[in-house]
Protein backbone atom coordinates (compact mmCIF):
# COMPACT_ATOMS: atom_id res chain seq x y z
CA UNK A 1 0.00 0.00 0.00
CA UNK A 2 3.00 2.48 1.14
CA UNK A 3 4.85 1.85 -2.44
CA UNK A 4 1.21 2.48 -4.66
CA UNK A 5 0.41 5.47 -2.52
CA UNK A 6 4.06 6.96 -2.95
CA UNK A 7 4.12 5.70 -7.10
CA UNK A 8 0.74 7.21 -7.72
CA UNK A 9 1.08 10.52 -5.92
CA UNK A 10 -1.52 9.75 -3.14
CA UNK A 11 -0.35 11.28 -0.58
CA UNK A 12 2.77 13.94 0.81
CA UNK A 13 4.15 11.91 3.11
CA UNK A 14 4.28 7.94 4.02
CA UNK A 15 5.42 6.87 7.24
CA UNK A 16 5.63 3.17 7.67
CA UNK A 17 5.04 1.57 11.18
CA UNK A 18 6.93 -1.42 12.19
CA UNK A 19 6.54 -3.43 15.15
CA UNK A 20 10.27 -3.41 16.35
CA UNK A 21 13.15 -0.74 15.95
CA UNK A 22 15.60 -3.15 14.97
CA UNK A 23 13.52 -3.36 11.30
CA UNK A 24 13.72 0.23 10.51
CA UNK A 25 16.18 0.06 8.88
CA UNK A 26 15.86 -3.05 7.09
CA UNK A 27 12.50 -1.50 5.53
CA UNK A 28 14.27 2.07 4.88
CA UNK A 29 16.37 -0.02 2.82
CA UNK A 30 13.63 -0.74 0.49
CA UNK A 31 12.47 2.84 -0.12
CA UNK A 32 8.91 1.97 0.38
CA UNK A 33 8.47 4.93 2.46
CA UNK A 34 9.56 8.31 3.27
CA UNK A 35 10.18 7.13 6.97
CA UNK A 36 10.29 4.72 9.17
CA UNK A 37 9.72 4.52 12.76
CA UNK A 38 8.46 1.86 15.24
CA UNK A 39 6.56 4.27 17.47
CA UNK A 40 2.91 4.13 16.30
CA UNK A 41 1.59 6.87 18.02
CA UNK A 42 3.90 9.45 16.46
CA UNK A 43 3.49 8.62 13.20
CA UNK A 44 -0.37 8.92 13.18
CA UNK A 45 -0.33 12.25 15.34
CA UNK A 46 -2.07 14.89 12.98
CA UNK A 47 -2.32 11.74 10.12
CA UNK A 48 -4.77 12.47 7.15
CA UNK A 49 -4.80 8.85 6.40
CA UNK A 50 -4.18 5.90 8.59
CA UNK A 51 -3.93 2.02 6.42
CA UNK A 52 -3.81 -0.42 9.27
CA UNK A 53 -2.26 -3.44 7.65
CA UNK A 54 -1.73 -5.77 10.75
CA UNK A 55 -3.09 -9.24 11.39
CA UNK A 56 -6.48 -9.47 11.64
CA UNK A 57 -6.88 -10.20 15.38
CA UNK A 58 -5.22 -6.79 15.92
CA UNK A 59 -6.64 -4.48 13.50
CA UNK A 60 -9.49 -3.19 15.38
CA UNK A 61 -7.05 -2.17 18.53
CA UNK A 62 -4.85 -0.14 16.16
CA UNK A 63 -7.91 1.51 14.32
CA UNK A 64 -8.92 2.31 17.63
CA UNK A 65 -5.56 3.60 19.18
CA UNK A 66 -5.16 5.29 15.62
CA UNK A 67 -8.18 7.31 15.99
CA UNK A 68 -6.52 8.89 18.87
CA UNK A 69 -4.18 10.65 17.34
CA UNK A 70 -4.67 11.35 14.00
CA UNK A 71 -6.55 14.45 12.25
CA UNK A 72 -9.93 15.23 13.50
CA UNK A 73 -11.26 14.50 10.04
CA UNK A 74 -8.82 11.72 9.16
CA UNK A 75 -9.51 8.21 7.31
CA UNK A 76 -8.73 5.30 9.06
CA UNK A 77 -8.99 2.21 6.48
CA UNK A 78 -7.70 -1.51 6.63
CA UNK A 79 -6.50 -4.29 4.47
CA UNK A 80 -7.82 -7.09 6.37
CA UNK A 81 -9.31 -10.35 5.31
CA UNK A 82 -12.28 -10.41 7.63
CA UNK A 83 -14.44 -7.68 8.12
CA UNK A 84 -17.39 -8.11 10.25
CA UNK A 85 -15.73 -8.84 13.70
CA UNK A 86 -13.41 -5.83 13.15
CA UNK A 87 -15.76 -3.48 12.01
CA UNK A 88 -17.97 -4.17 15.28
CA UNK A 89 -14.84 -3.80 17.60
CA UNK A 90 -13.80 -0.60 15.90
CA UNK A 91 -17.36 0.72 16.04
CA UNK A 92 -17.56 -0.25 19.62
CA UNK A 93 -14.89 1.81 20.42
CA UNK A 94 -15.19 4.85 17.88
CA UNK A 95 -14.55 8.09 19.52
CA UNK A 96 -17.33 10.27 19.03
CA UNK A 97 -15.69 13.39 19.46
CA UNK A 98 -14.18 13.41 15.23
CA UNK A 99 -14.80 16.03 13.01
CA UNK A 100 -15.46 13.64 10.44
CA UNK A 101 -13.31 10.96 11.56
CA UNK A 102 -14.09 7.97 10.37
CA UNK A 103 -12.91 3.95 9.83
CA UNK A 104 -13.74 2.76 6.88
CA UNK A 105 -13.17 -1.24 6.02
CA UNK A 106 -11.28 -2.70 2.88
CA UNK A 107 -9.82 -6.00 1.98
CA UNK A 108 -7.92 -5.75 -1.45
CA UNK A 109 -8.65 -9.38 -3.30
CA UNK A 110 -4.49 -9.08 -4.04
CA UNK A 111 -1.86 -10.50 -1.94
CA UNK A 112 0.92 -12.67 -2.42
CA UNK A 113 2.90 -15.69 -0.24
CA UNK A 114 5.60 -14.02 -0.25
CA UNK A 115 6.42 -11.14 2.94
CA UNK A 116 8.47 -8.26 4.06
CA UNK A 117 9.11 -5.00 2.75
CA UNK A 118 11.20 -6.92 -0.36
CA UNK A 119 8.30 -8.53 -1.30
CA UNK A 120 6.40 -4.67 -2.17
CA UNK A 121 4.69 -4.49 -5.75
CA UNK A 122 3.65 -1.03 -6.39
CA UNK A 123 1.14 -2.39 -8.91
CA UNK A 124 -0.46 -5.15 -6.50
CA UNK A 125 -3.91 -3.81 -6.95
CA UNK A 126 -3.92 -2.53 -9.94
CA UNK A 127 -6.63 -4.45 -11.84
CA UNK A 128 -7.42 -6.08 -8.31
CA UNK A 129 -11.12 -5.75 -6.58
CA UNK A 130 -11.18 -4.20 -3.38
CA UNK A 131 -14.19 -4.57 -1.29
CA UNK A 132 -15.30 -1.62 0.94
CA UNK A 133 -17.35 -2.57 4.06
CA UNK A 134 -19.37 0.60 5.18
CA UNK A 135 -22.34 0.47 7.93
CA UNK A 136 -24.76 3.03 8.62
CA UNK A 137 -22.80 4.57 11.12
CA UNK A 138 -19.92 5.41 7.87
CA UNK A 139 -20.12 9.25 6.93
CA UNK A 140 -20.57 9.63 3.28
CA UNK A 141 -17.69 11.59 2.81
CA UNK A 142 -15.64 9.28 4.18
CA UNK A 143 -16.48 6.26 2.15
CA UNK A 144 -16.03 8.52 -0.50
CA UNK A 145 -12.37 8.92 0.82
CA UNK A 146 -11.52 5.37 0.88
CA UNK A 147 -13.08 4.68 -2.47
CA UNK A 148 -11.00 7.53 -3.77
CA UNK A 149 -7.85 6.00 -2.24
CA UNK A 150 -8.33 2.41 -3.35
CA UNK A 151 -9.07 3.69 -7.06
CA UNK A 152 -6.43 5.40 -6.64
CA UNK A 153 -4.23 2.68 -6.17
CA UNK A 154 -6.11 0.85 -9.32
CA UNK A 155 -8.42 -1.24 -7.54
CA UNK A 156 -12.09 -1.59 -8.63
CA UNK A 157 -14.19 -0.70 -5.77
CA UNK A 158 -17.44 -2.72 -4.58
CA UNK A 159 -19.32 -2.16 -1.74
CA UNK A 160 -21.18 -4.71 0.41
CA UNK A 161 -21.97 -5.59 4.14
CA UNK A 162 -19.18 -6.75 6.32
CA UNK A 163 -21.23 -10.44 6.33
CA UNK A 164 -21.88 -10.45 3.29
CA UNK A 165 -18.06 -10.19 2.81
CA UNK A 166 -16.96 -13.02 5.10
CA UNK A 167 -19.77 -15.09 3.49
CA UNK A 168 -18.01 -14.38 0.09
CA UNK A 169 -14.59 -14.44 1.19
CA UNK A 170 -14.91 -17.60 3.03
CA UNK A 171 -15.53 -19.55 -0.31
CA UNK A 172 -13.31 -17.23 -2.95
CA UNK A 173 -10.53 -17.24 -0.75
CA UNK A 174 -10.62 -19.42 2.97
CA UNK A 175 -11.97 -22.43 2.12
CA UNK A 176 -9.18 -22.44 -0.59
CA UNK A 177 -6.40 -21.91 1.56
CA UNK A 178 -7.55 -24.84 3.64
CA UNK A 179 -7.91 -27.16 0.78
CA UNK A 180 -4.75 -25.97 -0.40
CA UNK A 181 -2.78 -26.79 3.16
CA UNK A 182 -5.06 -29.90 3.60
CA UNK A 183 -3.67 -31.33 -0.34
CA UNK A 184 -0.32 -30.58 1.34
CA UNK A 185 -0.40 -31.95 4.35
CA UNK A 186 -1.95 -35.35 3.33
CA UNK A 187 1.22 -35.61 0.81
CA UNK A 188 3.92 -38.11 2.14
CA UNK A 189 7.30 -36.29 2.15
CA UNK A 190 8.29 -39.80 0.33
CA UNK A 191 6.50 -38.88 -2.46
CA UNK A 192 7.32 -34.88 -3.12
CA UNK A 193 9.81 -36.07 -5.86
CA UNK A 194 6.98 -37.33 -8.12
CA UNK A 195 4.53 -33.84 -7.51
CA UNK A 196 4.84 -31.61 -10.89
CA UNK A 197 3.09 -28.83 -11.52
CA UNK A 198 -0.40 -29.37 -10.45
CA UNK A 199 0.38 -30.20 -7.09
CA UNK A 200 2.46 -27.08 -7.23
CA UNK A 201 -0.69 -25.35 -8.64
CA UNK A 202 -2.93 -26.35 -6.51
CA UNK A 203 -0.86 -25.72 -2.78
CA UNK A 204 1.14 -22.66 -3.62
CA UNK A 205 -0.71 -20.89 -1.35
CA UNK A 206 -0.34 -23.53 1.69
CA UNK A 207 3.39 -21.01 1.95
CA UNK A 208 1.32 -18.41 3.44
CA UNK A 209 2.31 -17.68 7.23
CA UNK A 210 -0.04 -20.20 9.66
CA UNK A 211 0.11 -17.64 12.48
CA UNK A 212 -1.60 -15.07 10.11
CA UNK A 213 -3.72 -17.71 8.66
CA UNK A 214 -5.06 -18.71 11.92
CA UNK A 215 -6.49 -15.73 12.74
CA UNK A 216 -8.49 -14.91 9.44
CA UNK A 217 -9.98 -18.61 9.85
CA UNK A 218 -10.82 -17.94 13.42
CA UNK A 219 -12.34 -14.39 12.66
CA UNK A 220 -14.41 -16.23 10.15
CA UNK A 221 -14.88 -19.43 11.48
CA UNK A 222 -18.44 -20.11 11.14
CA UNK A 223 -19.06 -19.17 6.61
CA UNK A 224 -15.59 -21.18 6.25
CA UNK A 225 -16.18 -24.10 8.84
CA UNK A 226 -19.38 -24.49 6.47
CA UNK A 227 -17.50 -24.40 3.40
CA UNK A 228 -14.97 -26.89 4.42
CA UNK A 229 -17.51 -29.69 5.08
CA UNK A 230 -19.32 -28.38 1.71
CA UNK A 231 -16.14 -29.53 -0.06
CA UNK A 232 -15.64 -32.76 2.05
CA UNK A 233 -19.23 -34.06 0.97
CA UNK A 234 -17.73 -33.22 -2.69
CA UNK A 235 -14.99 -34.89 -1.93
CA UNK A 236 -16.59 -38.17 -0.65
CA UNK A 237 -19.00 -38.07 -3.75
CA UNK A 238 -15.83 -38.23 -6.05
CA UNK A 239 -14.77 -41.10 -3.85
CA UNK A 240 -18.31 -43.22 -3.83
CA UNK A 241 -18.38 -42.31 -7.76
CA UNK A 242 -15.14 -44.36 -7.33
CA UNK A 243 -15.99 -47.29 -5.38
CA UNK A 244 -18.78 -48.12 -7.96
CA UNK A 245 -16.20 -46.87 -10.97
CA UNK A 246 -19.03 -44.58 -12.00
CA UNK A 247 -17.18 -42.90 -15.14
CA UNK A 248 -20.75 -40.89 -15.56
CA UNK A 249 -20.59 -39.49 -12.22
CA UNK A 250 -17.15 -38.58 -12.19
CA UNK A 251 -17.49 -37.12 -15.67
CA UNK A 252 -20.21 -34.89 -14.14
CA UNK A 253 -18.25 -34.20 -11.09
CA UNK A 254 -14.98 -32.99 -13.32
CA UNK A 255 -17.68 -30.97 -15.76
CA UNK A 256 -19.44 -28.81 -13.00
CA UNK A 257 -15.43 -27.74 -11.52
CA UNK A 258 -14.23 -27.02 -14.82
CA UNK A 259 -17.54 -25.32 -15.68
CA UNK A 260 -17.02 -22.72 -12.79
CA UNK A 261 -13.27 -22.73 -13.12
CA UNK A 262 -13.29 -21.61 -16.50
CA UNK A 263 -16.80 -18.95 -15.75
CA UNK A 264 -14.06 -17.06 -13.64
CA UNK A 265 -11.25 -17.15 -16.44
CA UNK A 266 -13.82 -15.43 -18.99
CA UNK A 267 -14.84 -12.78 -16.33
CA UNK A 268 -11.63 -11.90 -14.34
CA UNK A 269 -8.39 -10.58 -14.31
CA UNK A 270 -5.25 -12.85 -14.46
CA UNK A 271 -5.38 -17.00 -14.57
CA UNK B 1 7.02 -35.49 -27.47
CA UNK B 2 7.17 -35.24 -30.82
CA UNK B 3 8.70 -31.85 -30.93
CA UNK B 4 11.36 -32.58 -28.14
CA UNK B 5 12.24 -35.61 -29.87
CA UNK B 6 12.42 -33.50 -33.59
CA UNK B 7 14.38 -30.61 -31.58
CA UNK B 8 16.80 -32.72 -29.79
CA UNK B 9 17.85 -34.93 -32.80
CA UNK B 10 15.95 -38.24 -31.36
CA UNK B 11 14.76 -39.96 -34.48
CA UNK B 12 15.10 -39.73 -38.04
CA UNK B 13 11.51 -39.06 -39.14
CA UNK B 14 8.60 -38.35 -37.15
CA UNK B 15 5.00 -39.28 -38.01
CA UNK B 16 2.05 -37.89 -36.00
CA UNK B 17 -1.03 -40.11 -35.90
CA UNK B 18 -4.07 -38.14 -35.77
CA UNK B 19 -7.79 -39.20 -34.95
CA UNK B 20 -9.25 -38.14 -37.88
CA UNK B 21 -8.61 -37.12 -41.34
CA UNK B 22 -10.01 -33.51 -40.63
CA UNK B 23 -7.04 -32.76 -38.22
CA UNK B 24 -3.97 -33.61 -40.41
CA UNK B 25 -3.53 -30.18 -41.62
CA UNK B 26 -3.98 -28.13 -38.43
CA UNK B 27 -0.98 -30.51 -36.93
CA UNK B 28 1.17 -30.31 -40.34
CA UNK B 29 0.70 -26.89 -39.97
CA UNK B 30 2.20 -26.74 -36.36
CA UNK B 31 5.49 -28.15 -37.18
CA UNK B 32 6.22 -30.36 -34.26
CA UNK B 33 6.12 -33.81 -36.74
CA UNK B 34 7.85 -34.33 -40.09
CA UNK B 35 4.50 -36.03 -41.50
CA UNK B 36 0.79 -36.35 -40.18
CA UNK B 37 -1.40 -39.36 -40.86
CA UNK B 38 -5.23 -40.26 -39.47
CA UNK B 39 -3.96 -44.23 -40.30
CA UNK B 40 -2.18 -45.79 -37.49
CA UNK B 41 -1.18 -48.95 -38.87
CA UNK B 42 0.52 -47.32 -41.85
CA UNK B 43 2.27 -45.13 -39.62
CA UNK B 44 3.59 -47.62 -37.20
CA UNK B 45 5.12 -50.23 -39.98
CA UNK B 46 8.68 -50.79 -39.80
CA UNK B 47 8.60 -48.29 -36.90
CA UNK B 48 11.73 -48.34 -34.57
CA UNK B 49 9.99 -46.42 -31.53
CA UNK B 50 6.17 -45.74 -31.06
CA UNK B 51 4.93 -43.08 -28.00
CA UNK B 52 1.37 -43.95 -27.38
CA UNK B 53 0.21 -40.74 -26.11
CA UNK B 54 -3.55 -41.16 -26.03
CA UNK B 55 -6.05 -41.30 -23.22
CA UNK B 56 -4.99 -44.11 -20.69
CA UNK B 57 -8.16 -46.39 -21.19
CA UNK B 58 -7.58 -46.52 -24.77
CA UNK B 59 -3.15 -46.67 -24.30
CA UNK B 60 -2.81 -50.71 -23.90
CA UNK B 61 -5.31 -51.15 -27.23
CA UNK B 62 -2.85 -48.87 -29.31
CA UNK B 63 0.40 -50.35 -28.02
CA UNK B 64 -1.00 -53.86 -28.52
CA UNK B 65 -2.15 -52.66 -32.46
CA UNK B 66 1.41 -50.83 -32.87
CA UNK B 67 3.41 -54.08 -31.45
CA UNK B 68 1.70 -55.88 -34.81
CA UNK B 69 3.15 -53.49 -36.97
CA UNK B 70 6.14 -51.83 -36.11
CA UNK B 71 9.69 -53.28 -36.65
CA UNK B 72 10.58 -56.32 -35.32
CA UNK B 73 12.80 -54.86 -32.50
CA UNK B 74 10.86 -51.65 -31.89
CA UNK B 75 10.30 -50.09 -28.21
CA UNK B 76 6.49 -49.01 -27.96
CA UNK B 77 6.33 -46.96 -24.63
CA UNK B 78 3.58 -44.34 -23.50
CA UNK B 79 2.98 -41.52 -21.64
CA UNK B 80 0.15 -42.65 -19.69
CA UNK B 81 -0.88 -41.13 -15.86
CA UNK B 82 -1.22 -44.50 -14.84
CA UNK B 83 0.67 -47.57 -15.45
CA UNK B 84 -0.79 -50.92 -13.39
CA UNK B 85 -3.70 -51.48 -15.55
CA UNK B 86 -2.29 -50.60 -19.05
CA UNK B 87 0.77 -52.62 -17.71
CA UNK B 88 -1.39 -55.79 -17.07
CA UNK B 89 -3.49 -55.07 -20.41
CA UNK B 90 -0.37 -54.84 -22.82
CA UNK B 91 1.52 -58.03 -21.15
CA UNK B 92 -1.21 -60.14 -21.21
CA UNK B 93 -1.86 -59.61 -25.29
CA UNK B 94 2.17 -59.05 -25.86
CA UNK B 95 2.84 -60.84 -29.29
CA UNK B 96 5.64 -63.61 -28.62
CA UNK B 97 7.40 -63.96 -31.84
CA UNK B 98 8.66 -60.25 -31.66
CA UNK B 99 12.89 -60.04 -31.57
CA UNK B 100 13.30 -57.65 -28.53
CA UNK B 101 10.05 -55.97 -29.37
CA UNK B 102 9.53 -54.69 -25.85
CA UNK B 103 6.56 -52.45 -23.58
CA UNK B 104 8.21 -50.15 -21.41
CA UNK B 105 5.46 -48.20 -19.49
CA UNK B 106 6.46 -44.03 -18.93
CA UNK B 107 4.67 -41.47 -17.23
CA UNK B 108 6.36 -38.24 -17.75
CA UNK B 109 5.36 -35.98 -14.75
CA UNK B 110 5.33 -32.77 -16.73
CA UNK B 111 2.11 -31.38 -18.60
CA UNK B 112 -0.38 -28.55 -19.20
CA UNK B 113 -3.83 -27.84 -18.60
CA UNK B 114 -3.67 -26.62 -22.44
CA UNK B 115 -4.28 -29.30 -25.25
CA UNK B 116 -3.48 -29.48 -28.60
CA UNK B 117 -0.76 -29.47 -31.14
CA UNK B 118 -0.19 -25.58 -30.82
CA UNK B 119 0.38 -25.66 -27.12
CA UNK B 120 2.68 -27.83 -28.11
CA UNK B 121 6.48 -27.60 -25.75
CA UNK B 122 9.43 -28.95 -26.74
CA UNK B 123 11.30 -28.54 -23.83
CA UNK B 124 7.73 -29.72 -21.35
CA UNK B 125 10.08 -32.81 -20.12
CA UNK B 126 13.65 -30.94 -19.38
CA UNK B 127 14.45 -31.32 -15.95
CA UNK B 128 10.94 -33.18 -15.24
CA UNK B 129 10.24 -36.64 -13.61
CA UNK B 130 10.04 -39.34 -15.72
CA UNK B 131 8.75 -42.11 -14.49
CA UNK B 132 9.42 -45.63 -15.79
CA UNK B 133 7.51 -49.06 -15.00
CA UNK B 134 9.56 -51.66 -15.88
CA UNK B 135 8.54 -55.39 -14.68
CA UNK B 136 9.99 -58.69 -14.89
CA UNK B 137 9.35 -58.96 -18.41
CA UNK B 138 11.15 -56.10 -19.82
CA UNK B 139 13.97 -56.73 -22.02
CA UNK B 140 17.04 -55.14 -20.02
CA UNK B 141 18.07 -53.94 -23.78
CA UNK B 142 14.85 -51.97 -24.17
CA UNK B 143 14.56 -50.64 -20.54
CA UNK B 144 18.14 -49.03 -21.81
CA UNK B 145 16.52 -47.57 -24.44
CA UNK B 146 13.27 -46.30 -22.81
CA UNK B 147 15.79 -44.38 -20.47
CA UNK B 148 17.75 -43.32 -23.62
CA UNK B 149 14.51 -41.96 -24.98
CA UNK B 150 13.45 -40.46 -21.88
CA UNK B 151 16.48 -38.73 -20.62
CA UNK B 152 17.41 -37.34 -24.39
CA UNK B 153 13.99 -35.06 -23.98
CA UNK B 154 15.86 -33.78 -20.72
CA UNK B 155 14.17 -35.72 -18.35
CA UNK B 156 15.27 -37.15 -15.04
CA UNK B 157 14.16 -41.18 -14.81
CA UNK B 158 13.25 -43.06 -12.18
CA UNK B 159 12.17 -46.63 -12.10
CA UNK B 160 9.54 -47.93 -9.85
CA UNK B 161 6.73 -51.25 -10.45
CA UNK B 162 3.20 -49.66 -11.37
CA UNK B 163 1.29 -50.23 -8.10
CA UNK B 164 4.17 -48.27 -6.56
CA UNK B 165 3.89 -45.66 -9.45
CA UNK B 166 0.03 -45.66 -9.12
CA UNK B 167 -0.04 -45.15 -5.32
CA UNK B 168 2.81 -42.42 -5.58
CA UNK B 169 0.68 -40.36 -8.37
CA UNK B 170 -2.50 -41.03 -6.93
CA UNK B 171 -1.35 -38.38 -3.82
CA UNK B 172 0.73 -36.23 -5.49
CA UNK B 173 -1.37 -35.75 -8.80
CA UNK B 174 -4.82 -37.55 -8.95
CA UNK B 175 -5.77 -36.13 -5.50
CA UNK B 176 -4.74 -32.67 -6.07
CA UNK B 177 -6.52 -32.52 -9.39
CA UNK B 178 -9.93 -33.40 -7.60
CA UNK B 179 -9.22 -31.43 -4.63
CA UNK B 180 -8.70 -28.62 -7.41
CA UNK B 181 -12.14 -29.33 -8.98
CA UNK B 182 -14.10 -29.80 -6.31
CA UNK B 183 -12.71 -26.46 -4.69
CA UNK B 184 -14.23 -24.87 -8.33
CA UNK B 185 -17.25 -26.34 -7.79
CA UNK B 186 -18.50 -25.56 -4.51
CA UNK B 187 -17.74 -21.50 -5.75
CA UNK B 188 -21.01 -20.57 -6.33
CA UNK B 189 -21.09 -18.11 -9.65
CA UNK B 190 -22.27 -15.28 -7.59
CA UNK B 191 -19.32 -15.01 -5.76
CA UNK B 192 -16.70 -15.73 -8.28
CA UNK B 193 -15.94 -11.67 -8.60
CA UNK B 194 -14.17 -11.91 -5.57
CA UNK B 195 -11.35 -14.51 -6.20
CA UNK B 196 -8.05 -13.58 -6.50
CA UNK B 197 -4.87 -15.43 -7.29
CA UNK B 198 -4.91 -17.92 -4.69
CA UNK B 199 -8.30 -18.91 -6.02
CA UNK B 200 -7.14 -19.55 -9.39
CA UNK B 201 -3.77 -21.42 -8.33
CA UNK B 202 -5.52 -23.66 -6.17
CA UNK B 203 -8.01 -24.63 -8.53
CA UNK B 204 -5.89 -24.08 -12.25
CA UNK B 205 -5.83 -27.83 -12.96
CA UNK B 206 -9.65 -27.72 -12.70
CA UNK B 207 -9.59 -26.60 -16.80
CA UNK B 208 -8.27 -29.86 -17.71
CA UNK B 209 -10.50 -32.26 -19.69
CA UNK B 210 -13.05 -34.20 -17.53
CA UNK B 211 -13.25 -36.91 -20.05
CA UNK B 212 -9.30 -37.84 -19.94
CA UNK B 213 -9.46 -37.26 -16.03
CA UNK B 214 -12.36 -39.68 -15.74
CA UNK B 215 -10.84 -42.58 -17.42
CA UNK B 216 -7.48 -41.80 -15.56
CA UNK B 217 -9.11 -41.92 -11.95
CA UNK B 218 -10.92 -44.88 -13.04
CA UNK B 219 -7.89 -46.43 -13.86
CA UNK B 220 -6.62 -45.79 -10.37
CA UNK B 221 -9.79 -46.00 -8.47
CA UNK B 222 -8.88 -47.49 -5.18
CA UNK B 223 -5.57 -45.44 -4.35
CA UNK B 224 -7.64 -42.05 -5.30
CA UNK B 225 -10.32 -43.23 -3.29
CA UNK B 226 -8.27 -43.49 -0.39
CA UNK B 227 -6.73 -40.00 -0.65
CA UNK B 228 -9.75 -38.67 -0.97
CA UNK B 229 -11.04 -39.62 2.23
CA UNK B 230 -7.81 -38.75 4.01
CA UNK B 231 -8.18 -35.41 2.65
CA UNK B 232 -12.16 -35.00 3.45
CA UNK B 233 -10.73 -36.15 6.97
CA UNK B 234 -7.44 -33.51 6.80
CA UNK B 235 -10.57 -30.46 6.18
CA UNK B 236 -13.12 -32.17 8.87
CA UNK B 237 -10.23 -31.81 11.60
CA UNK B 238 -9.83 -27.95 9.90
CA UNK B 239 -13.76 -27.42 10.51
CA UNK B 240 -13.80 -29.03 14.04
CA UNK B 241 -10.97 -26.83 15.44
CA UNK B 242 -12.84 -24.17 13.75
CA UNK B 243 -16.44 -25.17 15.59
CA UNK B 244 -14.39 -24.95 18.99
CA UNK B 245 -12.56 -21.67 18.42
CA UNK B 246 -8.90 -23.97 18.80
CA UNK B 247 -5.97 -21.91 17.34
CA UNK B 248 -3.80 -24.31 18.44
CA UNK B 249 -5.27 -27.14 16.65
CA UNK B 250 -6.09 -24.89 13.53
CA UNK B 251 -2.02 -23.29 13.77
CA UNK B 252 -0.91 -27.09 13.86
CA UNK B 253 -2.67 -27.88 10.93
CA UNK B 254 -1.67 -25.15 8.37
CA UNK B 255 1.97 -25.45 9.76
CA UNK B 256 2.02 -29.22 8.80
CA UNK B 257 0.61 -27.81 5.30
CA UNK B 258 3.52 -24.98 4.83
CA UNK B 259 6.16 -27.64 6.14
CA UNK B 260 5.29 -30.49 3.45
CA UNK B 261 4.89 -27.59 0.67
CA UNK B 262 8.20 -25.87 1.62
CA UNK B 263 9.89 -28.88 1.64
CA UNK B 264 8.85 -29.82 -1.93
CA UNK B 265 9.68 -26.82 -2.87
CA UNK B 266 13.54 -26.95 -1.44
CA UNK B 267 13.81 -30.53 -3.45
CA UNK B 268 12.06 -29.52 -6.60
CA UNK B 269 12.38 -27.96 -9.53
CA UNK B 270 10.21 -25.34 -10.77
CA UNK B 271 7.60 -23.84 -7.99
Amino acid sequence: VALAVRQRGLAKRVIGVVRSPERVGRVEACGVVDEVTADAVAACGGADLVVVATPVDTIARWALEAAQHAAPDALVTDAGSTKAAIIAAVEAGWPSDGDGLAFVGAHPLAGDHRTGPEASQGDLFDGATTILTPTSATPPKALAAARALWEGMGSVVVEMTPDEHDRAVALTSHVPHVAASAVAAVTPEAVLGYTASGWADTTRVAAGSPSLWREILLANSRPVSEGLRRLSQELDAYAAALDRQDGVALETLLEEGRRIREARGRDALGS
